[in-house]
């Protein structure tokens, strides 16, 4: 399909996405998913045509980043200005939980000329996205009163049980990869934990991802050394997906056994779920010495989990001994990165440039969230895109 | 009034804005000041009908914040994108107070392709102004000179005088409110210092509020507990204006009694000026024992007059028992964002969205500043925009 | 000539610039180097007359500062501005030296958007420039394995070797102070060290110019104290320049005898190439006490030469008595902004706004080294601008 049929394709899904914060994506219809796909590879055609995307003549993206980023905070000043808005950043104390009045006036204060916010919030078990539902309502009521002359939307750049805009991301690539979403009914993907030097990464991208996966007919392969459960909550969701679309989800404890047959695999460290409550309580109490002592214990733990590396032996048993490997970068790449860590340094470099394709799909996936946040026929204003054919670059 | 009618009226005052920085309101003359008021509100008319103000193709404008801020510094990346340009920060070290030849070639080496520069310079009293004022001369001759295209508008952002932008968006707030500046007349606004726990709070903004109100008939009671006293040389020029314009100005030093009848209150917390003045002494010797003694000192001081905190008591005493709230935000809310604070948490909750709308009117303010320092017929120009008829959002 | 003519001219030069990264003057030829400097005078030109040079609908340039910076910082935004592009921080570990996988991946993480990437990194010998290629082949390989949809180019905002756009900057003053390039041929220009209370300060101004005014004829005057020698490559390569265009280039050690009969005096401190060397080794070992150490052997070496100040005396053995003073800025100014410093402060004030002209250049060579990289036909692209003849500012 060209990029004006693919356009008029889109016209059919009748998405609800328009004036809808993205927070998770199990809150989003499938039809929903596949509306940002599309806009999101559609934004992706017009920048290989070098045609313009930008709908905003002038507009603000907040970002707000409660947390470090390199990656996403690229990719959400990219999604920006793609679309025509200057990103404004919002550097609150990191360490900070705010709440109540200052959210709400915060949120208000921000937003006088504000299209789009951007929330990354993932440090907090329980606050992240308590935190982008809190600022959501105290936006709704800025609109309501008369205080904010737009409800900016809001797209979840990372929280505590969620990263929409990655497990998309990856969506994307996937459908790159097998050709299509229906192509991914019935392939297995292992969502696999790996040994990392470090701690306290966070729950969201597993969790994101058998979340989103088990939406489309995948078997899902959990695998974590015991006592590096998930949030239960989103595994039960995750279980119940997977059976709703004619796929399934199986929690197992050893690494080589998970990949046996793997059409895609996305071995990844994160913190046990107890141990992040625990964490979380800590640092609420600026606990110092306490956030010390549960980082050596961590560590000491992981430790015994070296061999959770995902090396060529693990590769071997995959399906032809090629399952595609996924990560959201930046890996723990034994011999390069740090001594030991998630991954072998071949096997990495073998699909290093994949990975690279996987990341470049998010600017476009945030794009899209925005635009079909801010627009209620996505089609339509992408037709009009086409139309105007404005160059992006050049007179 | 529609806006195009809007903008014809505009066309009738004769202001003198055109290419002088903007600095003190008592420098402007009403006729400066009502157009501000105008533009603003006609580029407010022409975000609700989507209309883009974008004036500049592309553009600088300098942020110079000397100081901490969240809210100016939005406001003024509002204005500034709402007209076309990019904000460009300058972080010099803030601490610093920065004299002759470094003011003189900074101003030239940020300006060479600046067409505004907005800054924050409040905390040192006696130097904010002065500095902002060194800057302009170096431009001045950056510009006859040769070294600059163009010379760039100043706006003062807050200083230790005067918070121009603040007390133009109240005063556009209190236009909205009691319908025009002609209802203004008569109308009795009190500035009431007020209770807070912390110290050191800049006096532009009582100073701001009754340089300007002084203006428009009204009858201004300043409150505070004795020794807090403002510049005496701003609260003079104040008296003046108020003779002038046929209202008055009141100074008196209890709280309740100054609420009586009371159509406007403005109740906040400041250091007073002879505590300011040994704080910018020892801030400039960087005497941090000093400091901290002269801060305990104070704290104990403003711990005397708990009972300077508007409550419902001092509410029930101002006409209807319903006097327009007014605060510059953020308040210290007794039992909200502390103990014991400036405002009652009831109190505030019934006017809080009040003090959003408030705070709304800031980034047109701003842009308004801009328009009419870069454009000799702001309703020429207006006037083109409007015809040009390009949409903000959208294809 | 008019503008047009100018363009037209311009488009009789066949430069090689298109789609290579601007590292070292010396890598470009001359007719490239009168490429850029065609273009920058007719960006000027056209901002002189209201005409917007954007040819960037969206887009993002990203600057890399690994050093801090001011002025280079601002020159870059404003040219990135001009051509409509959005500038996004990237802000690394400062004293970070990234190779390998680090690099490698960032460059393409931050790059799925990226139209141009500027980098400052001038403060490790031997590293600065290789850093800036390892950027240049990790672009090189994410657009040919289809990760990124535009190379980005590299503009080079100072290395450890040189300083390219400030060099520039500094011929296009020349250019205009003495006429045309080809009145360059035969001037004596004196590159001289000169006393500083500071130390460590890069050798990339000193090589840059000594690199570059060797191709067009001059007649360089490299003056320092024994010891304060630059890179010894780089001299010998200005050197052959030297010959090759009918100039030379001589070394010595007496600022007065140095500074006879000049034209051009550029007195400026750096640091010695083999306290530079050894700066890199303490800092690669964050040694800590063995550079305080380093920095008091020098600063005690460099005291022994407070006479290496250019002052009236030195300035009146020159041509006329009034050979043309350059700066980078900030100069380390006796009795302003030091006790004892680079240069005397009546001196300086001489020339002042002659160093702030200077200065001004700037922005116009870093965009044209931007444009030539981007678009393969200059001339036309300008010409295109013209005829669009779209405003920069109004409606």
């Amino acid at each position: 399909m060209n990029t004006k049929e693919k356009i008029e394709a889109l016209g059919q899904l009748k998405s609800a996405l328009y004036k809808k914060d993205f927070l998770l994506t199990w809150e989003k219809s499938e039809t929903d998913l596949r509306a940002i796909l599309e806009v999101a590879g559609i934004l992706k055609d017009m920048r290989a045509q070098n045609i313009s995307p930008r709908l905003f003549d002038s507009g603000l993206a907040i970002s707000n980043f409660r947390d470090n980023s390199t990656r996403t905070r690229f990719s959400f000043a990219s999604a920006s200005n793609m679309l025509g808005m200057a990103v404004q950043d919002l550097d609150e104390e990191k360490s900070q939980i705010a709440h109540g009045e200052t959210v709400r006036e915060t949120a208000n204060m921000i937003s006088f000329m504000s299209d789009m916010i951007g929330i990354r919030d993932d440090m907090f078990l329980g606050e992240g996205n308590k935190y982008m539902r809190e600022v959501g309502k105290a936006l709704d009521e800025g609109f309501e009163k008369g205080v904010l002359p737009v409800r900016p939307g809001i797209v979840n750049l990372q929280c505590d049980i969620d990263h929409p805009t990655q497990s998309m991301a990856d969506l994307m690539h996937l459908q790159a990869q097998f050709g299509s979403l229906e192509n991914l009914k019935g392939k297995k993907i292992v969502m696999s934990w790996a040994y990392s030097p470090s701690y306290g990464k966070p729950l969201s991208v597993p969790q994101g991802i058998i979340g989103l996966m088990s939406r489309f007919g995948m078997n899902i392969e959990l695998a974590y050394p015991e006592g590096y459960g998930l949030i239960p909550e989103v595994v039960e969701l995750a279980k119940k997906n997977a059976v709703q679309s004619g796929g399934s989800l199986n929690v197992s404890h050893n690494m080589t056994d998970a990949m046996k047959d793997a059409d895609i695999v996305y071995p990844k460290s994160w913190a046990p779920f107890h141990i992040m409550q625990q964490r979380t309580a800590l640092l609420k109490n600026a606990d110092k010495a306490g956030l010390k002592d549960l980082e050596q214990v961590c560590l000491a733990n992981n430790a015994k989990f070296k061999d959770w590396e995902y090396d060529a032996a693990k590769m071997k048993v995959t399906k032809n001994q090629d399952a595609l490997y996924m990560h959201c970068l930046p890996a723990d790449i034994s011999g390069v990165s740090c001594k030991e860590g998630e991954v072998n340094g071949d096997v990495f470099e073998k699909y290093r440039i994949k990975t690279y394709l996987e990341a470049g799909y998010k600017p476009y996936i945030i794009a899209a969230m925005m635009l079909t946040n801010r627009f209620e026929n996505p089609s339509e204003v992408l037709m009009g895109l086409m139309n105007r054919n404005r160059k992006r670059v050049g007179v």
